[in-house]
């Protein structure tokens, strides 16, 4: 038993959007509260100066020093397992190449993938445990993690076995996406149908059988996946059992919101060229949007329309994309400072978008994203009083304290 | 005797802007380097597999492992001596509220003055030698620090104190700003000249006479302190052997810019708002622009006209600007990655701008800011490769190893 005393503020969102509980941002704070954990479980929380019940029967008490405590934080949107970097790509960029001139030049998404068949399978697992040790240092507990630069069988199963050692070997817990669909791979040029058969037909069977991946996606785009296209896709996932999530309207808005929401998609993601048909749609889903400031900022793009969204009923979460193309950055903390300072989101909403949204996000909302009895014990003691600072003093890891399952993991 | 070898690429700028020796991003770039420190001073630099003379003497051995090398960060522009935080202002910014809404509500920097005012020297210090443990640990070795949250005698003298006291007890070397013009107080409001005055003829002298100021500085702005007042601080200080610096054009170009080049100051920060007015009395004047990204960036504001300072031939340093208000980051690589992502400045040029052409802000050009034989020996160990992968991971701290004055103050 695991005692978690004199907590400043216990802030949480409660229920969740799937279960209809709750609005974006409608948190609970706790004045002087103190938690109760019991083999990895939540097991009472108290406040206003009282402890729990059986605490005093506690082999393990953490002073919280009267600072902020939240769940921990969930990044429900990443490309973590790659090879190389694209660092390389800079030079070229600042002397005006396009996006297409680098991929002629052998660079850009196709640089990534060539340089993840080359590597082995332990290599990218040893590279994506560094990141995952860099995440869990930010606080971050929970991560979703795709497939999609492999882009053959034997790649992309690869990636997705990967996945699977991290989640067994690290203590984050990796939920994993098969997105086989990220881009059309030169083998299969101007043949982008024939390339959605094979990966419907021959991935989509094995992984499921060998349950390598929760999710399907693909990456709907002007000049990648059509919506026709992305639609037989994720319906051929979920015949198989995996639920799906979809990029939308990341550059143009061909339809990727509107289809998320017609397959009820659990998310759509992107979103920067989402207009009001697409968030119709996905408000009447029930679909969560994945936001990722970072890539914005990264790629100098305008800001997906997340008021708006908020505004509609749209549950909102916020994630890092990390990935070596359009988002080097794995820092979810500073993609929340984004959340406030260019989505101005309020930092309750902020809390909401990487904890209870984003633990739907990746169909794990009965288990974690709020702090409630019952729930896993993934906690985060802040060195902050309140939200506010979180979102406010960016570029610094305010994590203090992390705790994964009920284990001091960060102390 | 301390042995740095194996360094895959030793990067530096060479000579320095004010000894005409150098062009922005004009960078030496060593490979399978090794570096001699003795007494805190870099003593011999080899390449291509050769080790100094002597290198068998030393008495301590880094193994760099392949990785880049260069000189500690500069941060030459901070106002990091402050009471409380400005966080709570959020939900008001969120509401709309203005600058001057939440300067009539107490807020704004007035909230800082007053809890700076009642802050002891003894809090001052203890809070600002957390930041600068922040700062080190992301690779920064020295640090600018204004007063100008006092904005009486006793409170600007007690922030210089800090500030004495810090480069005292610190690993990182402090330089010191008096910037008493940085807001009129309600004391003297609608009296700037009189204030100006006070801060002229009664607390000049007895900084310069405690030397308890390498600089002054002064907010020159629409509504703050104009021309002719900005004119008569910086001169006024000029002629105690205090040495100027600006800050010019955050909001409206009201001539700052063209003050700096005409008083021959040795830096004008921010520089949003400059037009080439001002930006030929800068290249006139020998100034060098130091750019203030994050402000940007946290404020929405644009970014400064980097390239066109850079084509100008302007030296151009770029610094956190860490403030409870405008800014309130301390980490000086995130603001170099941004250096590269808004400004469009090659890593060759962030490099300079956070060495040689900060330490040319700071007056210390002669000691720090390159790595040369006879400099000081104040070294970053990267995690990274290159420069490239320094701006490009960012919201990573990649800094792997620091060394100060010869010392290895993070390992």
């Amino acid at each position: 038993m695991l005692l978690i005393k004199n907590i400043g503020t216990l802030q949480t969102p409660v229920g969740s959007f799937k279960h209809g509980g709750e609005k974006q941002g409608e948190n609970v704070k706790l004045n002087n509260a103190a938690l109760l954990i019991e083999g990895g479980v939540i097991k009472a929380i108290t406040c206003d100066g009282k402890l729990p019940e059986g605490a005093d029967k506690a082999d393990q008490v953490i002073d919280a020093q009267g600072k902020l405590v939240t769940p921990g934080l969930i990044d429900c949107h990443t490309h973590m397992v790659f090879g190389g970097y694209r660092q390389g790509e800079i030079p070229l960029k600042l002397r005006g190449a396009g996006y297409l001139d680098i991929l002629r030049a052998g660079g850009g998404i196709l640089d990534t993938v060539g340089k993840t068949r080359a590597a082995t399978e332990d290599e990218l697992f040893e590279k994506s445990m560094g990141f995952l040790n860099e995440m869990l240092d930010l606080g971050v507990t929970t991560v979703e993690s795709k497939s999609g630069y492999g882009l053959d069988k034997e790649n992309e199963l690869k990636q997705l076995r990967v996945n699977k050692r991290l989640n067994e070997a690290h203590k984050i817990d990796i939920v994993s996406t098969f997105l086989g669909a990220h881009a059309i791979p030169e083998e299969y040029k101007g043949k982008a149908d024939e390339y959605i058969d094979m990966l419907c037909d021959e991935l989509l069977p094995v992984i499921a059988e060998e349950k390598l991946a929760d999710f399907v996606d693909v990456f709907c785009e002007d000049s990648v996946f059509d919506v026709p296209q992305s639609r037989k896709m994720l319906q051929a996932g979920q015949k198989l059992g995996l639920r799906a999530r979809i990029h939308a309207d990341e550059i143009e808005e061909i339809g990727g919101a509107s289809l998320s929401g017609e397959v009820e998609a659990v998310s759509a993601e992107h979103l920067i060229a989402t207009g009001e048909t697409g968030m119709a749609a996905m408000a009447k889903g029930g679909v969560i949007a994945d936001l990722l400031p970072a890539t914005s900022f990264y790629l100098n793009k305008t800001f997906a329309p997340a008021r708006r969204m908020i505004e509609l009923g749209i549950p909102v979460a916020i994630a890092s994309d990390f990935n070596p193309g359009s988002c080097p950055s794995l820092n979810l903390q500073l993609a929340m400072s984004m959340g406030y300072i260019k989505y101005r989101m309020t930092p309750e909403e902020v809390l909401s978008a990487v904890t209870i949204n984003a633990a739907c996000s990746v169909g794990m909302e009965d288990k974690i994203g709020t702090l409630e009895e019952g729930k896993q014990a993934d906690i985060v003691i802040w060195d902050a009083p309140d939200m506010e600072m979180l979102v406010y003093r960016f570029g610094s890891n305010l994590a203090k304290t992390v705790i994964k399952n009920g284990e001091v993991v960060k102390a």
